[in-house]
């Protein structure tokens, strides 16, 4: 078998980003953490520097303007968290499911990445554009497609580029029952010998690794056809609509 | 303003494929396939070739086999569109949008994509990797960011990339009305002229192009890490779980 | 413990059509079909009359008209169909789940009483009104509560009622693994014994028939307020709004 | 034209809540709560008790417990709010729309009320069975139908009943545009002329009073088939799987 640290690629110019969305506050423990760390794991032996950030430890204030103190909130730890975003090339979200869905404190992170979704990089594109996303959900039930479909479309919506398999996660048979990484009577852990879970958690990390790469090797998402400025100012890219100036 | 046929990056080698899902058939006017020959005019324009595929005017049977002729149908179609989509370095999926969600005729094509999907590519990753995926939707009502969720999703979960703002649409105001294209009272047609819809087809289309010329120049997806064969053979690419072997 | 044959209420009056959505036509098994026995079993054993119809054995022709035989189709098998809808009090649609969401013949069936909503009842009422509506989902993998989710908003929107708990299912741990109903190596039956799925499904039921009973006795859906002809005619029903007449 | 005030059945002694899960807190304008007064406005016509919550104005603390001050937290506003919530016999949730998903706080709320789910009623069911449910969505851009099917979905499975149309909702065509409410040019105000808005948020109004008289005077939702300590005590309600003990 071959050594994958053999991998001739070079990675370590990288930096990622996984915010975890669960409403656990920390040092407690987050079972959809506990899944984040195995992608945070496989990117650190490629010397990626990865942070992870528990939102829900934040104050992070409701609405849609960059800097919520400007509205009325005493404290917004959102511009912090802002700048750390636009850092990263690789951005990684997790969330629980709770009935179904993300959680609140995912919405939030969403509702505030949307809100600061007109800016733009030093190309002329939108902000996220160049940066790569993806997503990891645990939960004891039912709703990891439900949950991954609602955060990626967002990722992918606001500039982000998603890459092959780009969502993990991991659920028990439905109905209550053990949450990613409980200890189980038998001595193991709920859903680390999961195959389906492992091996998606392994090529998403992987395929986010090689999408940064190469849009890093690129100098940045290609420019043409994709600039709000050069729009608004009448450029239209061979669109050919005659009723459309 | 620059002129856009100046763009230096070619892409006449690129294949495109548009699966509109309108439940209407040919010949029939299908409002998806208005919007969708905005996007089709925009890759012309640069030489692709594109193909527009209609699905109800095919019979794809139900079920999630590679030929349902094998059980017990009389006719698929979906072989020879399997193979068309194969071929293509980009997928364009449309879908009307009914009740909120994408029609029976998307969920049909989805679901033979997806039966399709633990195929292997000339370099074992899953059939799909390599490829672009992007989605346009019109209704007269709302749910153009639900189906483009749904779609998407399915198309990432695949192998497919998605690209910044791969997705794009129109509907009018809440409640019945005009359906995108239909002329009006005034001369114009509907949704010909929202700046919203316009534009974001036509960033779509482009980012479209700049992914399918990325990973094109690139000979595939980057290969490490997401290769089914090496995983089944015990490879685990640095995942750093203990109790996974 | 109390004998449930001896509750008191009555329903042998009552009538249920239950719509299988799955993609394998008769007289393969259908895994959906395994647990939405179990709701037919209650409702049969309180002499409620109940029809199993199997919609990929039918011939729905795609498309949002009455009878699409008067649009170019050859053959169409929802009229028929929809005389049985609206001969029972009680609908309960059965779908599998594929990548997450209902299956296409689920979204059929879906379209084609949508295409009818607008009918009217005996009261004037949406031809809907009146009648109970729950949802059984099954699947191997993830998304019951997502399928439920656009199945339930469906009938709700187009007039049925649902009850409290209207939705049961059965998915196991995330990943490739047995049906609903699939000999185990252990000689049980995957989900058989699952309390949250045999619970929930009990509860719905009981919910469905208790809803229709009182339904029933009350002659109709109550009538004020929701009759659109006394809407389009000008009545306001109160609505304060001064600037709609 | 009848006079709407002479509909001869009484609804004086219902109670109904509408928690309004707007970003923006009070006293600043809400676009949701301007189409919610039309509800609002209806019942209070009929002598409903109506009292108009805006949940970001609370501190709702994240977590899934009943007090979450007895988990770490300095304050939780939840408790007071569901002693609210348990006293009315209708909720009505309003939500704005962010991205085709309904807020954050709209999940903060519906995570609280799931977190009461088990909890009992006085006939030992769950503890928001005989209460009815609604939903009101309003957005400048697409996303009714998608939120409303997330919110009513979590409000059926944990007890409530829907009755039928229990969404209403108001977008604008898509793209950026005015929000519901928003003065215009001509001077009239968006969505208020609406009619599909305006008749579907009266429709819903009308079917939330019906039911819950029907349930009010049925003094309860039936008790039989949906008692969780029954179905635990080993009571299985003609539950036919053999294999189910």
């Amino acid at each position: 078998m071959s050594n994958p640290s053999s991998h001739p690629v070079n990675y370590d110019d990288l930096h990622a980003i996984f915010i975890n969305t669960s409403l656990t506050p920390s040092p407690r423990l987050s079972h959809t953490e506990t899944l984040m760390k195995v992608a945070q794991g496989i990117m650190e032996a490629q010397g990626v520097a990865v942070e992870m950030v528990r939102a829900v430890d934040l104050e992070l204030a409701p609405g849609v303007q960059a800097d919520m103190t400007e509205h009325g909130f005493e404290r917004d730890d959102w511009p912090a968290l802002y700048a750390r975003v636009k850092a990263a090339d690789i951005l990684v979200i997790g969330s629980p499911i709770w009935l179904g869905e993300r959680s609140s404190v995912c919405s939030s992170v969403i509702e505030r990445l949307y809100a600061q979704s007109a800016d733009l990089n030093d190309q002329g594109q939108y902000v996220y554009y160049g940066k790569v996303g993806g997503c990891i959900v645990t939960g004891n039930e039912d709703g990891v497609k439900h949950v991954a479909m609602s955060v990626l479309y967002a990722l992918q919506h606001i500039g982000y580029t998603i890459p092959p398999g780009a969502d993990a996660g991991w659920i028990g048979e439905a109905g209550p029952g053990p949450s990613y990484g409980d200890a189980q009577e038998d001595g193991t852990h709920a859903g680390f010998a999961n195959a389906f879970t492992q091996k998606n958690t392994t090529f998403m990390t992987w395929n986010l690794l090689h999408m940064a790469r190469l849009l890093k090797d690129a100098g940045c998402f290609p420019t043409h056809g994709n600039q709000p400025e050069a729009w608004d100012a009448g450029e239209r890219f061979d669109h050919p609509n005659p009723e459309y100036r």
